[in-house]
């Protein structure tokens, strides 16, 4: 496809079309031009793939597709691999369905609890979402199919999702809401970013010229296309100016019109609508190049299926072992793992009914599911079982026999979770709690029987406090996918040794996550009032008690940690300063198992405000028992930096610094502390540095003493002043030189700085 | 004095120079016109005049004055008539020096507890703030002596006090930052209103029009004179058009020209510069109106103090009164009052060496200071003493010394607190707590002697969590003026019954503290992160225990609250909701005493995001013992209201309030509850209300149906399908309608939209 060629002999009028989606999945085709569509498909952990849209309801009606566990599970394996693996799956069978991009992954952060969507994101920390989102990207894109990263960006709810505004300084979005976007783009280079409904600070993510194009593609170097979410656009000519190449679904007629009227009156230029007409071609040839199969001539694509072929049973498979990685044993008193002949009791309606995935338009119609109870049956054969409560809610009676249930039995499996109402696309949870006929039923079936197990599934945290005690273990499946019954299956029985850790903190109370008051927005405002302190730097910054932190996780076996040692290398004035992290980890234990080694970066020196520890590097390792393997984890600039907004770039302060080894963030298992020199951040003086920082310059003062300083050679007027000092050195020269008692003139402390300016270098980052 | 006349007499460089100070405290007089001058002088607590400067040092070196109690004590009075009282003898003494504006009173919100000029500020509430800064206004100005209401405004920090942003959206402005000086520039026209050092959202306060003119002046009505903080001016041609009339201290030449030149090239209008020369003449007119005789020619005030004799004896005696109303009895097992008998021993050097004001440019050259150590041996004639600790800090011969003491005693009473060197104008503490051998002081006496009184000087909270429950009472004097020692004594004896209630919380963990993290600012900016939930609004929206709650105060007699009733007048779209309430207070104790009866409202039933309660009203009611007196409260709409961003107003949401009469922001006493009926809040419905907003409007509905229902009645399209609803029922119209399903057009609907628009009026607030 000769994409120089195309753009050449298109019309105004193809243009404005072709910036515009052809129906809700399809890009439009030129036939008189040989141009094909190309067909794009939700989702992240499966397609959703409407090959005849039922134009009446649209979220059902999809082809059978594998479900894969959703993010909330899939990333708690921290495990880049068994991602990859699920991504090419994914893959797969979106080139059987001749789909050319899967509409995802979202790697919006969990700034609170609440999201309806958190199900679909990866975690609370930006470190953790760029490198797992990274590994499906590649996943996807090994295969030829290209992915859509989402939503970009500082889209973190559901409420009042198109009109309100996310206000954000840009610190925080720098160390927050955008690195993982920016890892995955210059890592990966997705074949399209999608972006969010939402506004940033007041303008909206698709109009938004400072982020599609200043930052995405001038920064970070994207060269590929810019999707808005579905409906994402308010003013498509606004929107084309800002950088977004691909309105969906097509406002037919309003968004064309609107295009061709403002080229034809200058407000929009040919080049302006060229970039983006370009990018809308180049993604086709891409397509087309990659998966040529699927995409015929002109409108082929729509219902017809590509001619990959696709072993579901092998991906329900896959869906169970990816799901098996990603369950978090968060408690365990010795109960589990459940022995070959254990007598077990099922007792809990999720145990038959699966909770497998979320509501919205990542909603894939399974190939198949298969419940704990059908998975336990074929372990154990028949096994006793009580729903305790139905989907809508509570039973008494139900819940009575389910506590007789639990007497009979040697272990009593509680599964319990958030319903398909209480968390979903399209709206925000207004509280943490499981439904309390959920909660007395755990209560009560640990009162009768204290060696219960309590299997969780939701696909963000919920509130823990009041019973987490009770039960003798907790397993946290989140919205495992279609195959999740057979995991928990396996983690029970040790069939799997679990290794999921934590992507986000488990609170002791709601009121204690960060975002806590300024979550979800009021009045079309979320202010984004805890910065940068989000997820667990918000409960490290207030010295707050947490239920689980990030990063927890337990296992069967033992892991022992020894010979931290980290070596750096380059240096931060030439912006390669890197260090090497090693560990040797043993398995203490008698199973085989796999752990996580998690790697904080402390600023202990700096004056900049920093989070105590900040996720920088994980690995996960697979041992015997008794085995031991060295890890080796690599730190890059970026792990040491923060956002300056004073220099408006990334710095790192001089001083020491604390590598840690840990276990989870509130856990250090080794630590090395690092000496890093850097130049003093900040811009040069001048007339507006204040008198203290005068005062402490050196050279300066020495030129100002030698010219009015006195015999004794002190500093002249206020300098001199140590009351006066306390209580103004905070004033910039430029205010100051007005007050009384000073000798010098502006006009001559001018003359002095520049005397010195000439002959210092400017500090970095000036 | 015709101000119109001077005005046109004025030569452009004359005006020039007349919208700058003529020296650090005078404005510029005008020979050939016989315009003179006036003096302004710090400050809130008594005068810090300087008849003659010290140009070296310029914070010493002013004028004997009393220095009465400062913010931090005074204000704890929660007394509107001590308060005034103050005021007036302010006043006199500024009449005696030939003052003609007072700069104060400093009505900020104390943000945080580490703030350094807390003890200048009056409360973390602002409708306190208000009413006790307009006391203070009231009692300086009946006396026809200016006031300078400052900092205006979000001025709540020191560090980089000059280039620091306070990022701050507009409600929590509205709600939190603005009210005290709404409240008394609309009831007590200051003479003048002193504009901050401080930005607000990146705009310099000095530069401002919003804040200067258009809230100021436009929306309060305020029709004195804006004079910058000194050195608070960066441009100012700007401050001119913001509406910056004064600056102060001149920046000669530099600000002359400056405004000259911009005259001249057209960049400022004469009008512009008229209005503020106008502004001055009729500050000038208005101080020689009044206090004549102190302000003759031109430059006769220099030097030349006024004909009113000031009776420091009466001063001295007025600031120990107010400084005992201000004490707050934190904490009492019943030690005190002392007995005449006790055998008492004094701990701590602050005992001698007095701490009764903080640093900075309220610092008044106290005419005398009485110690405590003085007060109790007049009392108690010789008294044995420990200084415990030296002002510089910890000595161990000392502090065993003092333990000894304290064992051979029967009550030993410990003075401790913070330093000058701690805590001042200029910088912020870094930490809420005491100097730890004040702590250990407090922890070794009380474990040998159970009945210790800890007696507490400072200027802002102090972190009590670890050593509150050692002593057997606690009095927080804070820093009470140059009578405290005598006031203090006067409370430990039950001369006076304490009845000073806290204005600011006391947290049990600074960290715990709603500005925590985003106080102070970082690289230029502070995040104001909390929004609207400073103080115990914060403590209570995050259901946070306190060590001592908001308006906490006990005393040593008791006293019964009943019949409380709250009536109702107006109404929300009259614009004149008000509310009496009314209680009776008895005094159940058997000594006489005041009592502060609190009236929290709490917004039940509203969807904005509220305060758990906010203090609406308070008063103070002195009752000897068995007497009852009845209350009575007055409530205008504001204390109904919140401030809606979407219609840029107050706006009162209808259903259920609950009144409260507490006793501190924690404990409710009595409560009743009321309905009140308002306007659905927000503006009309229209093309980008969501899908959700258009389904509840039942006209619209019906229209809707009868246009594209079917048969059944059932709503067309999206409308209609409960699922796809509870997805993207949060879309805009103008979004949804090009989803697939809809039967309308955009005109279509805004066809629909029209003919229900046409009949119904707007709801209010559109």
């Amino acid at each position: 496809m000769d994409v120089d060629m195309l753009l050449s002999e298109l019309t105004l009028q193809e243009k404005a079309a072709l910036v515009i989606g052809k129906d809700f999945w399809h890009t439009r085709d030129v036939e008189r031009l040989g141009l094909p569509s190309i067909m794009v498909s939700d989702g992240p952990h499966g397609m959703r793939t409407q090959l005849h849209v039922d134009v009446e309801t649209n979220v059902g009606g999809s082809e059978p597709a594998t479900c894969f566990p959703t993010a909330s599970n899939v990333h708690a394996g921290w495990d880049r691999e068994m991602v990859r693996r699920v991504g090419e799956a994914i893959a797969e069978e979106a080139r059987a369905l001749g789909v050319g991009v899967v509409l995802g992954p979202g790697v919006n952060i969990k700034r609170s609890p609440l999201c309806g969507r958190n199900f679909e994101y990866i975690s609370e920390d930006p470190y953790l979402a760029g490198e797992m989102g990274l590994a499906l990207v590649q996943g996807i894109q090994s295969r030829g199919v290209g992915t859509s990263l989402k939503h970009f960006a500082a889209n973190n709810q559901e409420t009042d999702r198109i009109r309100m505004s996310s206000d954000v300084d840009e610190r925080t979005l720098r160390e927050i809401y955008l690195p993982a976007f920016e890892r995955i783009v210059t890592a990966a280079q997705p074949w399209t970013v999608m972006c969010s409904y939402n506004k940033i600070n007041g303008v909206w993510a698709s109009q938004n010229h400072w982020l599609l194009t200043e930052v995405l593609r001038d920064e970070w170097g994207f060269d590929g296309l810019v999707v808005s979410d579905w409906g994402a656009v308010a003013d498509r000519v606004a929107a084309v100016k800002a950088g977004l190449d691909l309105e969906m679904p097509p406002a037919l007629d309003h968004s064309e019109l609107a295009v061709e009227a403002a080229v034809e009156s200058g407000e929009l230029t040919m080049q302006e609508l060229d970039a983006c007409v370009r990018r809308v071609l180049e993604l086709v040839a891409k397509a087309e190049a990659s998966t040529g199969s699927a995409i015929g001539g002109a409108g082929s694509a729509i219902g017809g299926a590509g001619s990959v072929t696709v072993d579901f049973d092998a991906h329900h498979a896959l869906a169970r072992e990816a799901a098996a990685q990603g369950i978090v044993l968060l408690e365990n008193d010795g109960v589990l793992p459940l022995s070959p002949q254990a007598r077990i009791g099922v007792i809990g309606e999720f145990a038959r009914t699966t909770r497998f995935q979320g509501g919205g338009s990542s909603q894939v119609n399974a190939t198949r599911v298969t419940s704990a109870l059908e998975a336990l049956t074929e372990t154990y054969g028949e096994v006793p079982f009580a729903p305790g409560f139905t989907v809508e809610g509570a039973d008494e009676a139900l819940a009575r026999e389910a506590v007789e249930l639990a007497r009979g039995v040697e272990v009593p499996i509680v599964f319990i979770g958030l319903t398909d109402a209480e968390e979903s696309e399209g709206f925000d949870r207004t509280h943490m709690d499981l439904a309390p006929h959920q909660v007395d039923l755990v209560t009560q079936v640990s009162a009768v029987n204290p060696r219960t197990v309590v299997v969780l599934s939701n696909g963000s945290v919920v509130s823990m406090a009041e019973w987490k005690d009770a039960p003798a273990a907790i397993l946290e499946a989140w919205l495992g996918g279609q195959a999740v019954g057979g995991a928990v299956v396996d983690v029970l029985t040790g069939k799997v040794n679990p290794s999921g850790r934590l992507n986000e903190t488990i609170p002791i109370r709601l009121e204690d996550n960060p975002s806590y008051g300024n979550f979800p927005s009021h009045e079309g405002h979320a202010r984004y009032g805890e910065g940068i302190m989000v997820g667990y730097r918000g409960y490290d910054a207030r010295k707050l008690d947490v239920l689980y932190p990030f990063g927890h996780g337990l296992s069967y076996t033992s892991f022992a940690w020894s010979g931290l040692r980290v070596e750096t290398a380059g240096s931060v004035a030439g912006g390669d300063l890197a260090a090497r992290v090693r560990l040797t980890v043993t398995n203490t234990g008698e199973r085989a198992g796999a752990d996580v080694v998690q790697v904080y970066v402390r600023d202990v020196a700096g004056e900049a405000q920093r989070p105590v520890r900040e996720l920088k590097g994980f690995t996960k390792v697979f041992l015997e028992p008794g085995e031991s393997r060295t890890v080796e984890l690599a730190l890059d600039q970026r792990a040491f930096s923060f956002w300056s907004q004073v220099t408006n770039g990334w710095e790192v302060e001089a001083g020491e610094f604390v590598i840690e080894a840990c276990r989870n963030a509130r856990e250090v298992v080794l630590e090395q502390s690092l000496q890093v020199e850097a130049p003093r951040i900040g811009l040069p003086l001048s007339m507006s540095s204040t008198a203290a920082e005068w005062l402490a310059d050196e050279q300066l003062m020495e030129r100002v003493i030698a010219r009015w300083g006195d015999d004794a050679g002190r500093p002249p007027g206020l300098f001199g002043n140590e009351e006066m000092m306390t209580l103004v050195g905070n004033f910039p020269m430029d205010r100051l030189l007005f007050f009384p008692g000073n000798p010098f003139s502006y006009a001559e402390l001018e003359e002095v700085l520049g005397e010195v300016s000439a002959q210092s270098p400017a500090p970095a980052g000036s």
